[in-house]
This record gives structure tokens, sequence and C-alpha cells, in this order.
């Protein structure tokens, strides 16, 4: 048990959901709405002026993935990223093929733009995953026939942190059909891990800014030069006509900005992360009958933990945690509709009483013990007494 | 003649392709990537504080238009309102009919949605305009027939400031076809026109933050509660599934506090831009040869003037005038593609001379006297001797 003295602080345990922009990003987002306020596509200085901004995060981005900053389109965040992929590439290959290929824990952005390609003909096979929220990959190697156009695989998964073998994936898909594109769903990844897209065999990858300390509104996807996708968005013709619309040049200074940051000192970070995650698991288990909902190493993603309470109601402790300013999520924070058992949960095959009491911590690499320390302290005292008010 | 006493001043006259962020706007935006920076979906506090900026930005924009909250969606700006609104509206009523009706001067956001459409298997017409830029209403009538989807007529042409009569474009189009829905691209208008969609029978009206001092990135597109769209994105079902993503609380913001400026004093910011338009164009006119496109009185738009200057080419003299701080378009700036002649001007019908020297100065609220006498002047001295520099 902890000593109880940090009663006042307050934990901001839901970094997967969003996080605080940085001072660095701050700086210079205020600078791009002031002084570089131009539009990137005018002829004149103020536009030039804007579009070094745009450039250079480019550049910066590039540079993380060790890929060439022409072969990043800015989007409007992770969800306008996975739409473009999956939509762009869809479009652009029908005549490939029909079959689309994903898994049962992707993030609802790709899961209902999955289901909207399905209404318009489109065959969508959705991959199980075993109880540690891992995608089976025999069952990838069976799904993707000559009639694949594309394969959409997650790297972290944002519920429980599991860390797909996006790299085995990618060799499967391009062994069983050379021609079929392989996207990843890198926005809980990008930022925490090495990601080199070449390297892995990855087409499409899309990140966003929110989640690594950017302003909301802004993400990316990273696309192979040889990789053809449809633009889904019509306008202007900004970036190579793949993605119409004014620069958003304080998110892009923004995001690009939050990526230097970032992969600054990223093992240090990510050790760090490791140890809040490790210690959080720790004091949790002093809790009777607690669950980790997935993997708990460092084979697992540093800044994600998921555990069940088992006779609490996940909304009821988030909202007694809540009055301790301990900020955590139920399910993900990235849908609107608060209502429902975790869909990633579920295809973990848990038990209703752990799917019901799930809730997930994350962190960043500014989370301190302290805050750790003050939301166990508070959970093995919230545990036990609200136990007592549930009928079982 | 004016004096020659305004060298230094730097001259910003391309407020029609992006403005500055305002002081307000940038301390909001400030906070809401500091403090106030939760996901509005998460179910805790700070979730709470970040709906709480969107809700007040929703009903600071809704109060401006007459309109309820729950009818605007927020997008990544002007483009994807557009696009929205006419795929989306295509879209859920192809059922309908198939027929799609617009203007030869829109945006590209609209004319390279249109062209998608057309590939769908919809027909698109397009409608002329006058010498003015002023669209053909007797076209109009005889364009939408009962097969008709969607009419689409901006408010204020982006490059000459003409007025399009919205009012009695939307009484033709619901007379005709009751079924058919009307929208209006209001890009330009929102902000600098007091705009009723209810009462001027607009069912889509697409707004962006970057032109009225938002940050780019964000903007609205209202709809009225009986028009029926498809979502252009899918994913965690915000915005009540018309617009996935998570929510971009900064841009959010940073719009509402834009929208309340903007429509503070209006009478009065409109009346000083419509001086600033009759000053340029009275000192213009001292240069031989000089033509307004489009209206120049206070039946156009307050803050756009486009002026040809025959015998010099549009980008020599924006070169020429960018020497001196003095800051201008040549056609679109919401356009990429730095080349050809402008669309609208040549649905204008300009001659040749006219429209290859083109230039737009754009004015905002915060534009002074001195900035438009230090531009106008520089024309009077760069015209004549760019001319003799000319082969004629």
């Amino acid at each position: 048990m902890i000593e109880n003295k940090t009663k006042t602080i307050e934990s901001y345990l839901d970094n997967a959901a969003t996080t605080r922009c940085s001072s660095r990003v701050q700086a210079l987002v205020q600078k791009t709405m002031d002084e570089d306020f131009g539009n990137p596509s005018s002829m004149h200085h103020k536009g030039f002026q804007a579009e070094h901004q745009v450039r250079q995060a480019a550049q910066t981005i590039a540079k993380t993935l060790k890929v060439s900053e022409k072969d990043l389109i800015f989007t409007s965040g992770g969800t306008e990223s996975n739409n473009l992929a999956l939509i762009g590439a869809a479009m652009a290959n029908h005549r490939l093929g029909s079959r689309l290929v994903t898994t049962q824990v992707e993030h609802a952005s790709v899961l209902r733009t999955m289901e909207f390609l399905q209404e318009q003909g489109f065959e969508v096979i959705y991959l199980p995953v075993d109880k540690e929220g891992i995608v089976d990959l025999d069952a990838l190697r069976e799904a993707v026939d000559a009639n694949t156009v594309l394969v959409s695989v997650m790297h972290v998964n944002n519920e429980v942190g599991a860390i797909q073998p996006v790299a085995q994936a990618a060799g499967i898909v391009h062994e069983k059909n050379p021609q079929a594109l392989f996207h990843v769903d890198a926005v809980q990844s990008y930022g925490k891990l090495v990601i080199r897209p070449k390297k892995l065999g990855i087409d499409l990858l899309s990140a966003s800014g929110h989640k690594i300390h950017a302003p909301k509104g802004i993400g990316f996807l990273y696309k192979h030069e040889k990789a053809k996708i449809h633009p889904i968005l019509f306008g202007g013709g900004q970036q190579a006509g793949m993605r119409s619309g004014t620069y958003n040049v304080p998110g892009i200074a923004g995001i690009g900005e939050a990526a230097a940051e970032a992969y600054e000192n990223l093992e240090e970070k990510v050790r760090h992360m490791y140890g809040l995650k490790k210690r959080l698991i720790e004091q949790a288990a002093c809790i009777e009958g607690v669950t980790v909902n997935g993997r708990s190493g460092d084979d697992s993603a540093p800044h994600i933990v998921n555990l069940s309470f088992p006779g609490v109601r996940s909304e009821v402790l988030l909202h007694a945690l809540e009055e301790s300013r301990i900020y955590v999520s139920a399910g993900s924070a990235c849908s609107s509709s608060h209502q429902g058992a975790s869909h990633t949960l579920q295809a973990m095959r848990l038990a209703p009483p752990l799917l019901e009491s799930a809730l997930r911590f994350s962190f960043c690499a500014d989370t301190t013990l302290e805050e750790v320390d003050a939301a166990a302290l508070k959970l093995q005292e919230l545990v036990p007494r609200l136990r007592r008010y549930t009928r079982r």
C-alpha cells in the first residue's frame, strides 16, 4: 500500500483519448495563427512563410518514418486518414478485386468505413484475435486471396494496448497477393514506437496529432509512392490532388513539432511509461479479483493498461475516480456513443463480469509516478467499498 | 494622387484567401490546447470542459444564423463542408433523381465535387452568369426539374465579390421542385453579410473559419433539420453520426469566437470595408485602362475588389507589389494550381487582355485606409512603368 500523501494530485490517465498540447507545440501554433498566417497557396511572401511551415513539418515527420515527405498527406485527423486509406484504396483498385480484410478489434473509423464499403459492394473479412487481442495470422493467410484489394490491421490497439504483428502480417499479405495494399492504423503507436513503413512492408499508415501532444483536427496518411488511392475530398487540388482544402497550417506545424518532440529521447520516455504500467499493475494486483486485459509486459504498448474490477461497473468506478480528479476511460473515448461493452474486449472473449468492469488507464511521457500512485491508492480504497454496494 | 508617406506599411490585401487569427481567437485556441484539452467524448470532467467549449461555439454560431445549434455540423473547413453538402445530399437522395444544378463560377470545392458526382452517374447543369458574375435565374428556372436532387449556388463569389440572389434562387428551386435541396456556399459571405438560412430558404450552408479570423482547419455546414444527407466520413459517430472524428476543440472554439466577433458591430465594419473598396476603385481609376471586374457598389461584397490592368500580366504585377510588401491575389488562392486564367472571369466573358491582367484585392475589418492607399499609390507608379516593358 502506498502512503496517503497524494490527495490533491490531478491524475490525467486518459492520454489514449487525447493529450494536452506541449508548450513547444502551443508556441508554434500560436506563431502560425499570428505571424505565419498566410495561405500556402498564395503566390506572395505571406504564402511562402506558411508554405515553409508546411514543408518543415512534412520533412520532420518524414524523417521519423524514414520516408519521403512527398508521400505524406495531411488530413483532419486519424478518422479522415483511415477513411482516405480505406475508401481511397478500395475505389482506386476495385478492378483488382472486391475483398477487404481487417480485424475485429479495429477503431470505429476503420470498422464503420468497412461497413460503408460493404454497402458499396465490397466483401469484408473480419479476422479474430486471441485472448490477448492479437490478430490470428493463420486466419489472415486464409483470408487474403487473389481478389483482395486491401488489408487493414491496426498497430497498437487503443483499448488494451495489444501490439499487432504488422511486419509478419505485411509479409503474409504481400506473399499471398502482391497487388493488395497493406494499411496500418498507427494512431496509437506513432510517437510511441519506432515505425519504418518501407521496412515493415506498410503501404498506407494513418496517424493523428492529438494523441501526441499536437492539436486536435490534424493527422496524416503515409502513402507508399506506388500505392494507388483516390481522394475523398475534392476541390483546389492541394497536396497533389490527394487532399483538397486550404492547408491547416497551425495544425500541420503543430503535428510536425509534436512528432519531433515525441521521437526525441524516445527510449527514455518509453522506459518511463513501461515503469508506470508495471507500477499500476503491481499496485492494482493488491485488489482482489483484478485482471489485466491484454499483455502487461514490453510486448504490449507502453502507455495503455486495461484492467477489470469484477463486481464494480466501469462507469461507477470511472465517476468515483473522477471525484478524486483521476481521469480514466471506460472503453474507447473516440466514440461518442457512451454505451455498450467494448468490441475489442468482446473479441477477446472476456467473461461478462470482466467486460462490464473494465477501465483503461493511459499515460504519456509526462505522466508521473505520483499520478499513477494516486490512482492506484484510490482504486485500492474504492473497489472494495463499491463492491459492498453492489448486488452480486 | 496620394502623398508618398506610406512606404513602410505592409498591406495585406488578400483576406479572401485567408485572414490572421484575431487576438481573442488566439487566446481561446491557446486555452483549449492547454487547459480544456480533453476529448469531448470522454466521460469525465476533462471531457465535459471540452464539450462545453464545443457547445458554446455551436450556440454562438447558431445565434448568428438564427438556427438551432443541433443543425450545425463542424467540419475541417469550407472544402469539406461543400463536399459533405454535395456528396451527402446526392447520395442520400439519389432515389429522388439524378440531376444536380450549380453555376459556372463556384469554388473548386463545388466544381470538382460535381465532377466526381458526374462520374457516379449524376447529371450536372452549370448555370451561366452575366458580365457582372451574377447567375442567370431564368436558366435556373429552366434547369430545375422533377429529377433535380440538389441546387448549389454560392453566396459571394470569391474572385469578384458578386452577391448572388440566393433568396430568389431558393424560391425558384423550391417552387419548381419542393423535394430538391438548396445549398449555399457561404464561405465568402459568412461574417460579412447577415444570413438567415430559414428565411432565405437555404437547406444547406457552408462556411469556413479561416476567412473570418479563426484558425485554418475548421468550418461548418448548416443543415436544415428536414434535409437528408449521408455522412462522408465514418467512425466514432460524433455529431449525431453526421461527421465522425474527435471534435477539433481548438478550431471549434476558435470559429465560435470569430463568429461572435464578426457579427459585433457588423454594420460599422461593413461600412468601413465599403469605404476601402470605394477608395481603391477611385484611386485605381487614375490609371489608364483599369477596369473593375464585377460590381463596385454596395450591391457587391464589401471586402473584394477585382481589377484588370490591361497590358500588365497579373503575376508580374503581383510580384512587383509584393516587393513593396503589398500582398494581393491573382485568381483564387484556394487553388494550389497557380496556372490558368480564372474560370469566374472566363464565365463573365472578359476579353483576354482583361483576363490576363486581373488582380484581386480583399479586405477585412482591420484593413486600414493607409494600407489601401499604399497599394493604390504603388499601382499608379507600377502599372505605367511595367507597361513600358511589355510588348503590346
